[in-house]
């Protein structure tokens, strides 16, 4: 009746476990459309509590949200040149509506430079009017050739923050304010800890001056780009004309900025935190933090069900996001397993003996510990329980990016780390996009980012041996 | 340097005056696509409002999100009858995508029926797997000849609830229990009273069984749906092939609800609530609760300065959404006008003399009225004032739909009553489409719905004079 869900280790096949776990934990469902993926309420949760996340730094920090048009008119996206380079051969076209063939064609978002910097040419006029910073929550598009669910979708749900200044200094400033808010938000509560940097040209958005990112580690020392900023200089400010008349009465262009994150976030938590029992949620935003079950025989289950249902109401009054799992179709075995799989962070067992010891049983999901806890104050004892979780899970995350990064010397050396132990390494690069193509095809590797706090500076490029301009972080990536 | 802003008045050009409000509030910005609009900050807000009272209230109703693809194949589309009908000649297609043509053309979705209903399919096995209650937040297209910001855009934002049930019973409680989700809202959140009721025939959504509706009246009398619920039978489940095997063990087709609302409730807040000066909106919804404006001569400002900010941190430390104005370029009464137009619903000014007397002015939106209030205390007094004009706002649209309800005993009678003064009418209807439609011809005013608590029952149809078979309320609609 209730069918067995398996999962392949993650040793064995990461790519399997990664699949079944999204797919037994109710994340997702593929859609009848290429590429594209349906976000199942486990799923779409995990989206939800990353807004929440995000949303309220990005108000914190000045910002307002904002809706612009989802189809762009293809001239919008051939006005500035790199940007056109970069997302054209991936677009999907609107080519018809309402039974008439379209005199321009229209693309799905890739993303909304074009569509926001028309806007904000509109919009600004003084330096009175500066800065603008908005924010839009949409769906993109992006047809790419290899999809994998939530980490590459032909549709996909992000934020994208977008920003005009008066000069220079401030465009960068927010730059870097914003790639700090996503760290905050990545270490806070995803539980996740990123290195923040730079990207390298080969590595930059198509149409940025400068791109920054922040780069997890997977259980399988794969990186993934969780989150981006760019500094655009005056590019689209030149390409569609937005111009200021500034204090001394003369004009200028806008200083430009953008900044995302996405739903592969939702993948970075499944591969950051997740093993051979499934997923492992961070109770900050684990969408249900604590599951109750009922256990013993059924003929005393009378007698457990009256201070079950108490001490279920007990947690829900004092904000905690309990689910009480009572039904008797299925084994309290099945249901751990279960849960675990849906990665909530803590169990609570409930059986007549432990009534007449007025005590429950709570089993974390991060460390396996089972834990015998008087029933008395039970919500402050959840609680502080589920902060140690929160707090355990980034430090044996901090733990794993710490046994998993390298160093080396020589592409050579990198390679044979990637291949025997996986992982980042941290290698010097001379700066010429020549090394860093010479990395890639010899070991599959990129330039993650430049790292601004790197654990040791790096003197030599590892592909050329001259002296470094930089110390990268090299991986694998996603 | 600062524009001076005109709003047409209301009698003069209800349509003009329209416009100018949004314009002037700064909500909306025409895009640079056929029949699209910008949702500029000041609007979003509002959805964002809207938002958060419907999805509160949605979960509380037991209803999780999740996200279906916005493309949908054509095939899907073409699977029930009277959808196709419905929505086909309004489609948007995608048909072009990384530089290939599709094999199968991708509609952009109008409504996601189809895709869910597929979904669905796929989870649906057992009456253990039932009820499925899901909602979406997304974007949906139709592409309509006329379009009017707000109210009717090619695109538009909306929330789309969907789900299915074992029996009819359960189904036909879930649509009404939706519209009576939508009515709440309406009332208490938005200060909007509506009549809910039936859709006639000829009215319902494109495959639904009933449509029924919430319809609320505009300043000019015009009703707008603000939001629908449908009962869709097993249309769509056999359509799509969602069968359960029920605990009988024979299979069964689901009974499908949906419910949605959109965008369109900006424009019915705006024309509900709004007035000469421009917007009004209610205290539970405004993004700024009350703005504090310094007054005085320049040479005393600093002496006002510092009381001011404390009384701003004060209201900011109770939870109150206030925004403090102190700029020195605009003058006291061109900001009173300004936020007069963006409908903040109080206004507190503090000057010399009001320092000396430990007193601050407050002018409430909805009346402008003017209060001399203590300073002491002043949070408690601000929350009470604002939940006044809560309450305040609701009676005045109440008593506005009162003085602007007739009833009719003919078509005459109700063309007669819709050109001199404005409102909904109430007439019997025979049932037969042909007398809506002689209504329609002669009046331009339609069925907005039949209300489950009609003010009294209206014995003969307006139009050919038969016995009723329902009471119906007469109006023209956006």
């Amino acid at each position: 009746m209730a069918e067995e869900k398996r999962i392949t280790p993650m040793a064995q096949d990461f790519s399997a476990w990664y699949i079944d776990v999204i797919k037994n934990a109710d994340l997702m469902d593929y859609a009848p459309v290429r590429g594209c993926i349906i976000f199942k309420p486990a799923g779409y949760a995990l989206w939800e509590a990353v807004q929440r996340g995000l949303d309220s730094r990005f108000k914190a920090t000045g910002h307002e949200n904002a809706y612009f048009p989802m189809l762009i008119p293809e001239s919008f996206i051939m006005k500035e040149k790199e940007h056109v380079e970069g997302f054209a051969p991936e677009l999907p076209w609107v080519t018809e509506a309402a039974g008439e063939k379209l005199e321009e064609r229209l693309a799905l978002r890739p993303t909304s430079e074009t569509i926001i910097g028309w806007s904000f040419q509109k919009w600004i006029q003084s330096y009175r009017d500066l800065p603008v910073l908005v924010n839009q929550w949409a769906n993109v598009f992006r047809w790419e050739k290899r999809t994998l669910p939530f980490l590459r979708t032909s549709e996909f749900l992000w934020q994208e923050g977008h920003t005009a200044h008066a000069d220079e200094k401030e465009a960068r400033e927010e730059t870097i304010r914003m790639l700090n808010v996503y760290v905050d938000f990545m270490r806070n509560d995803l539980a996740i800890p990123v290195w923040e940097g730079q990207k390298t040209p080969s590595e930059r958005f198509a149409g940025a001056l400068d791109t920054y990112s922040i780069e997890a580690m997977m259980k399988d020392g794969k990186a993934v780009q969780a989150g981006t900023s760019h500094y655009m200089g005056t590019k689209f400010a030149e390409a569609f004309n937005i111009q200021f008349l500034d204090r001394d009465q003369t004009l200028k262009f806008v200083h430009t900025t953008s900044w995302g994150a996405s739903t592969r976030l939702i993948g970075c938590i499944v591969m950051a935190h997740g093993d051979d029992k499934g997923l492992r949620l961070p109770p900050r935003i684990a969408p249900v933090q604590i599951v109750m079950i009922p256990v013993g025989p059924a003929k005393l289950r009378e007698k457990v069900m009256a201070r079950f249902d108490t001490l279920h109401a007990q947690l829900k009054a004092a904000g905690i996001r309990v689910k009480a799992d009572a039904r008797e179709e299925y084994s309290p075995g099945w249901k751990y397993n279960e849960y675990e799989m849906r990665g909530v962070p803590l169990r609570l067992e409930l059986g007549p003996r432990d009534i007449d010891n007025n005590v429950v049983i709570l089993v974390r999901r991060d460390t396996g510990e089972k834990l015998t806890v008087p029933q008395d104050n039970l919500a402050d004892k959840v609680r502080a329980l589920l902060e140690e979780i929160q707090q355990n899970m980034l430090n044996q995350a901090l733990q794993f990016r710490q046994e998993h990064s390298f160093e080396a010397g020589s592409v050579a050396a990198l390679g044979e780390i990637l291949d025997k132990q996986f992982g980042f390494v941290l290698g010097g690069w001379c700066g010429e996009a020549g090394c860093e193509d010479q990395v890639k095809a010899a070991t599959k590797a990129t330039a993650r980012c430049i790292p601004f706090h790197p654990p040791k500076q790096m003197p030599t490029c590892i592909a050329c041996g001259k002296p470094s301009a930089a110390t990268v972080w090299y991986a694998r990536a996603y």
